[in-house]
């Protein structure tokens, strides 16, 4: 794509919570990107205040904010010469909110849908329904862990909510887990990619290339890894999901430079926490 | 579009439910869909056993079917007049789950995405972001109606977790509803479009046609007004968010012969339940 664009995360500081999801696909792609994390700077978004060209308003961060430039590579490095204030008024700045609406602008553009962009238009828009599909399990499951520590009040603590916290979590290892696991697992077992090179959207339609399925079902499998060590290695040792811890391997080994680095920021009190009352008894 | 495709939703009998948002997709466009709410169908699809074509495995319903046929109308005609058995040979049938990726794949096809169409890559690929956006927070308000009455278990009774649920709903009456209207009642009071004529999506970029945005929140909001009829009476009265009541007015208007047709199932045991006791007190 010969498009001139800068790309600026929205999002909280110190947790990766909903923004590694797009924070991972411009570390796979290797694309440079910006972060904000001015907290002022995100109530603005976040209330609709001062912010030119903010065509629909946002429920929530992630917010990417997407600068367009009209012309020649030369706009682009004039701009990000200029000062703060200077550089507002080159090329337009889109913003887009709403975790898959954004990884769906951003996957074609970072080369992240694997074979799908070779296809002819039909199968090429159901290969990437199908994409954005898994996807959209994987970040329902995101949701469902946070829920697990706040079922009742996403404004109020969780020691507040321990107890219904405790039957959610309960509820989730035994029944909502496998069930969304089952999903990928069964997406990488009948894909018929060449065994040891597994993605989830890696059927024979779409090639063998790492896909932003890949990485969303990927940062998933990573944070509960880090939010319910036991019952993850309780459903390792069983067996069932095999495909799933290997390909959850495989993208930490494709992304092992940003995740060694600072960029990738710890888990602590976002999404994926880690409350022992909460995951399996040792 | 010249594709030839027949349309097949897959959906549980008798609720309207997330099959719902495809369904109005259809109406809207006044473009013919068959219905498959057997469970016995359903239940292979859902457990991906024995469909061909199915590239990625499938969490829940709705699922969306789309039969492909390579040439021309005369393809479809001939398969729309062969018995069940040899209709499966001619056209291949793909197979699309989660209901944001399935609108995503049906919006340019229906004519869903207002003058979006016309714009140019880029300035169309954001304005579609920004759609998809606003029909992620309609569904989000969709998932959380549903954790109103069942906050703990999804396989357990309601009874079961009344008193869980009454908890769950009295913060959603109260924080998350209107968190979610405000950014409705946002885009629309600030889309620049005819102040009689407001959709979502309607800004000056878009046009003023409805879009899947558009009916994607209608939906949300007329299972709200079955299920919480004292809280939004409440809101409505409280004058705060009069553009989605007026956008729910004008888009009951627009699917007036579908809402009335034996087509439009009645909410009962679905994601909108109502139970006076998670609702505001008379």
């Amino acid at each position: 794509m010969s498009e001139q664009l800068e790309y600026t995360l929205f999002y909280w500081p110190e947790i990766p919570g909903r923004g590694e999801f797009v924070r991972l696909c411009f570390e796979a792609a290797r694309v440079e990107y910006k972060e904000q994390n001015d907290v002022t700077e995100l109530s603005k978004l976040l209330l609709n205040k001062d912010v030119a060209g903010m065509a629909a308003p946002h429920f929530a961060v992630p917010v990417l904010g997407v600068r367009h430039f009209e012309d020649a590579a030369s706009t682009l490095k004039k701009a990000r010469a200029d000062t703060a204030t200077d550089v507002k008024d080159s090329g337009k700045t889109h913003y887009i909110s709403q975790t898959p609406a954004i990884l769906s602008f951003l996957a074609p553009r970072l080369g992240l849908l694997g074979d799908a962009e070779k296809l002819e238009r039909f199968e090429r828009d159901v290969a990437v329904a199908q994409i954005q599909q898994l996807c959209a399990t994987a970040l329902d499951l995101n949701n469902e862990v946070h829920d697990t520590h706040h079922p009742i009040s996403t404004s109020s603590y969780y020691e507040d909510q321990r107890t219904e916290a405790k039957a959610r979590a309960a509820d989730f290892r035994t029944n909502r887990l496998p069930k969304f696991l089952q999903v990928f697992e069964a997406a990488l077992r009948d894909n018929g990619a060449d065994p040891d090179q597994k993605q989830l959207a890696a059927t024979r339609l779409w090639g063998s290339k790492t896909t932003v399925a890949d990485l969303t079902a990927f940062q998933v499998v990573d944070g509960l890894l880090f939010a319910f060590p036991n019952c993850m290695q309780n459903l390792k040792q069983a067996g069932k999901f095999d495909q799933v811890f290997r390909l959850h391997d495989q993208i930490k080994d494709e992304l092992k430079e940003y995740l060694q680095s600072e960029r990738r920021l710890p888990y602590s009190n976002g999404v994926f926490r880690h409350y022992p009352e909460l995951d399996d008894a040792e």
